[in-house]
């Protein structure tokens, strides 16, 4: 199936480059740092805007609320991040929500998480991606006037760079990370150290712009839904948070308190920037609208549709830094490029729960094994697909994408909160020591409240967003349940119907006697080598079959037969039509007919050929005989193959596809380990 | 690698009629005049028009030169008619143009031809069915306004009807032929009555408009490279008159004197026709230019970007019938019909072609054999992906894509003419009755004449038309020509390298002794029917192999074995990264290593089942090793079927498929004859 696919793909991807087998490395405290945080510290590049466009609606003044809004976000994640402080010490073997939810919710609930999952990996790639290409936009004006090119572009680089099986090095991920995270805290301590101490007035670019309110004067009900909505969109802060408690296994140990120290560490830093952001753009009077166009007035006329709003955070550099001044730019460079590697996570982590869920039989099988180029390929250009298709059809929009994008957040936070009630609840049950019972009360307290907390959120987002995407993501996390639950009823319905009947031997599938039979065009070295392997099988009859489409070949044929006197009989068919596959079937059924109880084995000499294209030249009848055979009961079908030169290069191709990493190994941990592990608990 | 592309495929074509078989039926003279004759008889709708067209360079007034030039394409037809005649008794298989070049001339020739034809057959499709939505919108302006959208929508339905095996039926064919030759016929004599008897002034629409000369008193040379220009787009009225040639089988008895007369009476009729339209346009005034947009003058003012300029069949239909009337109506309907059933010839002829070039191993030998519905499927889409494109990038114009057209047609033409100069001049070395020598004396002159006289036309098309287009078609045959030099190529290596040595036996490929391996993963009962079939077999050694890739179901795996008491070892193989294929090629590997004269039986047991989504779920490391397998030599690989119930639909599928008509059967003849013939000659 990926024949065709193949030779393009090569040349864009290359070769897999030979790298060490990786894995057996663990991560320190700061390496995992930035490879798990990229992406929930990225989000503050975004979510912070996300609440002033929301305010916005309600006019500038509405603005005073942010403040509010901020503290709200901050408590939500300390509760979560001190929730999943708790998931990681109870699994340490990093199954991460949807684990959690199996285990202690039933495997509906699980599936559910994964769904979300799912859609979620698909949006961290979308608003990524969408929100890199506008924060790169203010610094080149040329990226962001090509919106939906720039932002598809680098989804295609980043599934050539993961199908081509490039490492997710630690390192790589630490200096974007680290820049941006000094970057901002730089722009923060600088912008705090001008407005107090120098008592600098600092101007956003947008400061003398004035907002048309979409809602004059709202206040009561409506004033709250409008909070509710802006928190809600403050919430997308909180996106990736539970990347860490599916990569216990990659840390150094003692892994469940490094991983908790590095999640702690990261929702500190998370939040200080989050609120940092929210505060030098109430200093420096930054303006934003939903719908800039119309509603963003300069001198009391609109800005019309070629106005360009640009990101939260990069108005607050150019008015703490200076307009193209080098902070600048470093800074808006480090938002893109930490925004592209927290895309690049879902890469990764997609592969990874799609193994975890093809071990409970949701996904195909072949997902299972590691290092299986074919599967996790098919995954990643899913992947990329989908985000693709969002990022076009929203129009790299990230604040449109946003909306779709936290309900999948909540859904598995939500979830995997309740499951961590239910197992410190079972946990419980069992523990008599009083010492780790009082911890895990401590524990089930916490998790009950996140579970309260983030069930509270998730009505609020899906009240307040579902009109504006969220069913968009609801949608998609029906069509991945259905999807899944209908493999799992296949594999299921297949595996009743294979069952094994107890009892030593099962007389029904036993045959008595085997009839070959060698397929014979012409007499060549396959035919020789494939005559040569049946009389060594030792079967009770052997005949030799050919089939006669050109009267003259075949009289050639029984000539050549004879005069270098094979033993084997041949028997030729009659083909008016020219066919070869019906008159086989056909007389392979008739053996059949003769003795029912007797198996057919037919042997089909083959060509091994090293192209693609040499395929399509060769063996085509063989394969369409082969595949109406398996068809046939009571069949064997025996490739005996004959290697042609040029098979040596597909050889060293598959050699090399096999030397090939797949994406998410380093979060992943080694293999060794977890499969200790896992065989341990089983 | 068809198998993703299987359900939209399904979807789109629908099931595969159930037909009778067809090819027993013998074509009689009246049937097979329109099932040739569509495409020779429909060009006489563009060929006059290009004649004028080019005339208009030189004004309005260069009409008066059109008469001459119909009589030299009328000499010209009346030469090739003569000459195919003579093709026609010589060769009464059928062989074609590329069968005369390719025994008389040598392969270089025959490939040259085939090559010629190929890029003729994709400009059939796209002359014709450009010219056919230019007649229709004549009547219906919505289709011309939409040209290229409709231009392909036609191309599309045309391959789903030849996809889904449309038979070619002779009926269906005759009767827009007829209505279209009659209603030109009526056309004539009724503009030829209203003319001469009654007096009338027949006015065509472009009737008072004037043209504006690109070159005003064009003389002397460039006036005669103007005049061969207009012959030569005069010439498109030959294109398709060698399509009886092919067909000789499809004829009754006598089959070569019936094919010569029809071939003499669609000759009658095109000239007839075409120097009919001439001299209708002419008595109707019809003005028409290359670029009407700015040299068609209506009261001295350019007429503009959005003047549809209307064929002349179309023109002088209005004129002698009246614009809107039932006649006009039938006849533009009629004419478009046959130009679309003129396109749908290409269809049958490609596969007809290739099946021809597939017996002399130019292209994958699959086309040869009959009804491989696989083949002809990508032939077809080939067919119409390249004429989609043409029609695309000409705009749907017919005028530009004439000028790609009849350089193709004059090269086989040409070769075959001098082909058969040739095929008489051997002929005459050894014959000796002077009856038929003096016969064959005037087949040789006539032919020698054709040879002469097409391949100075040929000169002719090449020099006027290189830049208009011709180079295109040149180009397109160059890229045949070469891809067939070298899967031809290919063959001869692969044959080559597989020649068997002459010698009763072969001991380089004769193994000692067989190992035989079955591959478990769990039991059940396809595991049990291989380990069966496995013991049948007798081999010298027999084990059951599994792959360590979780230790718990690996325990489980080895005490269920025990339990169940069976007979064949269990040899289980580490694999810590949980691979599959490795290890098992691995073990083969070190089995041939220390005992390199034996041969290797590796027994798969494989699922099978009905739905191309449910392959997606089973098989897969099967088949990935099964692929890796086949390039380890003394490897022999045989797979065990287990029928799942709901293979029975892919089987039910798998038996409607071979039930499948090949577009072309019809023009082909009778298979039986056609290989009865072939083996008398052979």
């Amino acid at each position: 199936m990926s024949k065709l696919t193949d030779v393009p793909k090569r040349i864009l991807i290359g070769r897999a480059l030979r790298s060490d087998r990786l894995g057996e490395t663990l991560l320190p405290k700061r390496i995992a740092l930035p490879v798990f945080a990229s992406d929930p510290l990225s989000s503050v590049a975004y979510a912070p805007g996300e609440v002033l466009l929301v305010l916005s609606i309600a006019g500038a003044s509405a603005y005073h609320y942010s403040p509010w809004i901020a503290v709200a976000v901050v408590v939500l994640m300390f509760t979560v991040v001190a929730s999943y402080r708790q998931n990681v010490h109870a699994y340490p073997s990093g199954g991460g929500d949807y684990e959690v939810a199996n285990t202690n919710l039933g495997p509906k609930a699980g599936l559910t998480v994964a769904s979300a999952l799912l859609v979620d990996y698909v949006l961290t790639v979308a608003v990524s991606i969408s929100s890199g290409i506008e924060n790169l936009g203010s610094a080149v004006p040329f990226v962001v006037e090509h919106k939906v090119l720039c932002a598809v572009a680098v989804i295609v680089l980043l599934t050539l760079m993961n199908l081509r099986g490039v490492k997710e090095s630690g390192k790589l991920f630490a200096i974007p990370t680290y820049v941006f995270v000094v970057g901002v805290f730089l722009m923060i301590a600088w912008g705090a150290f001008r407005g107090f101490v120098l008592d600098d007035t600092m101007k956003a670019p947008t400061a003398d712009f004035e907002i048309k309110a979409e809602h004059q004067g709202i206040a009561g009900f409506a004033l709250v839904f409008l909070l509710l909505r802006a928190f809600s969109s403050g919430c997308a802060a909180l996106t990736g948070v539970e990347a860490i408690s599916n990569g216990v296994p990659a840390f150094r140990k003692p892994k469940s308190k490094n991983a908790a120290t590095t999640l702690a560490l990261m929702g500190a830093l998370a939040v200080t920037m989050f609120c940092g952001i929210i505060g030098l753009a109430m200093a420096t009077n930054v303006h934003m609208a939903e719908k800039p166009a119309k509603d963003l007035l300069e001198n009391g006329v609109p800005v019309g549709g070629d106005y360009v709003q640009n990101p939260v955070i990069s108005q607050v550099a150019e008015a703490v830094f200076g307009n193209g001044s080098f902070l600048f730019i470093v800074l808006a460079a480090a938002t893109a490029l930490v925004l592209f590697l927290a895309a690049n996570t879902a890469y990764n982590g997609f592969p990874l729960l799609g193994s975890i869920l093809a071990q409970d039989r949701y996904l195909p099988r072949q997902l299972h094994t590691r290092g299986d180029r074919l599967a996790f390929s098919n995954g990643i250009v899913l992947l990329a697909g989908a985000a693709a298709l969002l990022v076009w059809v929203y129009g790299a929009d990230s604040t449109r994408l946003i909306q779709l994008y936290i309900v999948g957040v909540f859904v598995s936070f939500t979830l995997s909160q309740i499951g961590m009630v239910r197992h410190w609840n079972r946990h419980l049950s069992t523990e008599q020591d009083p010492g780790k019972r009082r911890h895990m009360v401590r524990s089930r307290a916490i998790n009950t409240f996140g579970a309260f907390f983030t069930g509270l959120v998730l009505i609020v987002v899906l009240v307040t967003k579902f009109t504006h995407g969220a069913w968009v993501a609801l949608l998609g996390m029906v069509i991945f349940y259905a999807t899944m639950t209908a493999i799992r009823r296949h594999y299921d319905r297949v595996s009743e119907e294979i069952a094994a009947p107890e009892g030593p031997t099962d007389d029904s599938v036993r045959p008595s006697r085997v009839h070959s039979i060698v397929l014979v065009s012409k007499i060549h070295k396959p035919t020789l080598r494939a005559l040569a392997y049946a009389k060594l099988m030792r079967t009770d009859t052997l005949e030799a079959l050919s089939v006669n489409v050109d009267p003259a070949e075949t009289k050639a044929l029984r000539a050549e037969w004879e005069r270098r006197g094979i033993s084997v009989p041949l028997k030729v068919l009659d083909s008016p039509y020219r066919e070869i596959t019906r008159p086989i079937i056909e007389y392979v059924k008739s053996l059949r007919r003769e003795s029912p109880r007797d198996a057919v084995s037919v042997i089909i000499p083959e060509y091994v050929v090293g192209h693609w294209y040499e395929h399509l030249l060769h063996n085509q009848s063989a394969l369409r005989l082969k595949g109406r055979l398996l068809f046939t009961p009571g069949v064997m079908v025996t490739s005996v193959p004959y290697q042609l030169e040029s098979s040596e290069a597909a050889k060293k191709r598959a050699r090399r596809r096999q030397e090939w990493n797949a994406p998410g190994s380093v979060r992943r941990g080694p293999v060794e380990k977890r499969a200790k592990e896992k065989s341990g608990k089983g």
